[in-house]
């Protein structure tokens, strides 16, 4: 469909929906259509003149039902926006079409113990809100949490603070059903249970519409926010190796940064010297006394010291120095870096990171965060810095950090089988098939859906023959 | 000392305190002597002569004072006593002297957020029916809670139940602090921080006398207890395994046991065929519902599922039929049944615990315990049954499983640094040195003090002086 035709669909569809709240004015469309691929040169240029033909903030899941009815039978795409903290062009609308502003959708449906089920475009701040007076808090969110939303979360994130207890938001457990519309003339309300709602998992909003999810929580503690520094980076990484490790040590979150990184935070960097490598934690009040001596272990020394209700009250959190707010950051004072995302080997990940520095020198400064696998396993992931020169390097660097036997979660790719995901999925096809048969949602994101002839496709992924 | 020497200075010392708790009558004495150590028929043989030559309860700190002051001016051994559920004769006294009952100290001292102090004598279910109110249990409890002491976990425990999540007692941020009365001739009383306060764990008492344990606390779930059976062992294996890998799967606790073990559970065993395997898991309400899927792709069925809140009100929780509760059902069916106490490799525990099982057959049985190590990571460690025949056999069989690199932690033996410690620590030795100087507590259990000569001991080994 060319920009002619998806503008005459359009034109109908306005026609016939003018209560809906549309935005047209092309700057804010295309202002609307950018998330934080930016981080990425590559992206930053593929992306640069790719935008939606209008916004839609539905107010009710029958606005939303009508804008489907009517994009399906007009052929126009549609396309889903969160809190737009994406760093992959998740929401970028590659074919133009209609983006969708979820966070109209902003309500906590029911909290339970243990258990929260909420609507897709609420903020996870907000989700928390009402969670931490009943003991409960998010298993695991991104940096952006104060942004970002919980169907951004689920369409297009990974994890980030907490993950070091919990693993990935899509280990078993974490996520215990969606409830989805489909993309159909007639669109069905689905409730999808786990393990089978993981199949609309990171999805990028491809194959299906994710209107709630229902997490599984985790106990709130009082967490102290400590920034420590290190002169020496191998003492910096060991103790918050120490501190990853040691199972009665209860924390929610666990960073390093290598020099110069704790100086690219300027609300911070009063309180250490640019040479100095930082350890951000975020710990329990009843473990944290045993910091003195794991410091004192280490040689290192406290910098920055807050409770997580002063952090709270003061917009302040050092969690917003974590994950890809550590990226952001940066590039506030250093545009020309980029970064990567890599996986270290669970078995020899001290080793690797020690490794990689001295490989690269300058060039690839360490950001490394703790977390569990999928198995359990105590690891780390690198969101590195890179000195970026020519794609052609930054692809170079890629493949040393494959060839020492780290994994790379490519984040200079806008498909979804180019990233985390790896390789083309059949369920995940499969249920674009069954809930958008006409391919409408975020076309040309997954790669899969384009060689679906090629593929075994499951007529009933997601198990609904069953319920 | 010998027999006539200490009857003399036992009556001299009741002279002085009459109006102390003394039990006198040798039966009574000899069977406030025992603990569990009967589950080893090694142990049984060696200690079936060793008892105390009286008993005292006392009801204050200064009771216990002036029974410290006795004991030293007249050079009579002291042995302190909880809820004598122990395994290795950690109480029985080896050289006659007072055994002294700590349950009189059986108070909460403080609960704090995520923190309690409590006196060594209370029951460690006593101690959750103070804080679960507020929304915490015990991080880790042997299966004996109901009876087992503060002090007795401390000074003569591992771990147990919760120890999937937080590691052994032991770990770091587990034991914050302990209150110590030294055996002096004027008993000094200590506050003693992490991490050395550690070096008083695991030393049956033999280092000092802790009055007070401070503990870190772990949020309280609403959990589910359920035992599951398989017909196929792999297949058992597998799903518990699963579980314990699973980092958004909660729990507190998770087991397996072979055939015949789940059959020896005469209360439970209406529910199961005696040919089918067992795993007691113990797992968050929010997670429960992906058991369903679990269970079925491995081939289990439910066969009990209670909530812990109907087990506790019915005394009858299935974390009484985990840990070394498991022998005592055991044995209870088939008194010519032991134990081993075994820790597997973490790399490759799954086919460690197949090997060992396809090994021996039927003369060891596996019970699997699954946990975290020091280190952070999921492991498993063996409570195998045996059946036995011969010491010689027994220690056969041991030196099997270490020649396939499983560490055997041996409950055939009475020496701490025999057992679990494995070596003699000086450090541990230094702190009986400093607090006790006569070498009266519990005499003969560490073996690093009969050779103290030939160590280099620290003057100063909890760091008082820093206080």
């Amino acid at each position: 469909m060319d920009s002619e035709q998806r503008k005459s669909a359009l034109a109908l569809i306005q026609q016939a929906l003018p209560d809906l709240d549309w935005t047209v004015q092309a700057p804010k469309v295309k202002r609307l259509s950018r998330d934080f691929h930016w981080f990425s040169p590559v992206l930053k240029q593929q992306l640069e003149n790719k935008q939606a033909d209008a916004v839609v903030k539905p107010r009710s899941e029958e606005e939303l039902r009508l804008l489907v009815q009517a994009c399906v039978r007009h052929q126009l795409p549609l396309i889903l926006r969160g809190g737009a903290t994406g760093n992959y062009g998740q929401l970028v609308p590659l074919r133009g079409g209609i983006l969708v502003d979820m966070t109209g959708f902003n309500q906590v449906c029911a909290l339970g113990d243990g258990v929260v089920r909420a609507q897709a475009g609420i903020r996870l701040a907000d989700i928390e809100t009402v969670t931490r007076p009943a003991g409960w808090e998010l298993r695991c969110m991104p940096s952006t949490y104060r942004l970002a939303s919980l169907g951004g979360l689920y369409g297009g994130g990974f994890g980030g603070i907490g993950s070091i207890n919990y693993g990935p938001l899509g280990a078993p457990g974490n996520v215990l059903s969606v409830k989805v519309m489909t993309m159909e003339a007639e669109p069905r309300i689905l409730d999808v249970p786990a393990p089978q709602a993981l199949l609309l998992h990171h999805a990028y909003g491809s194959n299906g519409i994710v209107l709630e999810v229902e997490l599984a929580l985790a106990p709130a503690h009082r967490w102290i926010e400590r920034l420590d520094v290190f002169d020496d980076f191998t003492d910096a990484l060991d103790y918050a190796n120490a501190f990853a490790r040691s199972p009665g040590l209860v924390k929610r979150q666990l960073a390093l940064f290598a020099a110069p990184i704790p100086s690219y935070f300027s609300h911070l960097n009063g309180h250490y010297q640019a040479t100095q490598h930082a350890v951000i934690s975020v710990i329990a009040q009843e473990s944290e006394g045993l910091c003195t001596n794991l410091l004192a272990k280490h040689r290192g020394q406290s910098a920055v010291r807050q409770t997580a209700d002063e952090a709270r009250d003061a917009n302040a959190s050092l969690m917003e120095y974590c994950w890809n707010h550590t990226t952001l950051h940066a590039l506030k004072i250093d545009p020309t870096l980029t970064y990567l995302q890599t996986a270290f080997n669970y078995n020899n990940y001290r080793q690797q990171i020690i490794d990689m520095a001295a490989l690269f020198g300058d060039e690839v400064i360490s950001h490394i965060e703790f977390l569990r696998d999928n198995d359990g396993n105590i690891t780390a992931s690198g969101l590195q810095l890179i000195r970026y020169s020519t794609e052609e390097r930054l692809n170079e660097i890629m493949q040393i950090f494959r060839n020492n036997d780290v994994k790379i979660n490519n984040p200079h790719v806008y498909q979804i089988e180019d990233g985390k995901q790896g390789e083309i999925k059949s369920d995940v096809v499969s249920v674009k098939k069954c809930l958008d048969p006409n391919g409408l949602l975020n076309p040309g994101k997954l790669r899969g859906w384009e060689v679906r002839d090629t593929l075994t496709l499951d007529n009933d992924p997601l198990l609904l023959a069953d319920q």
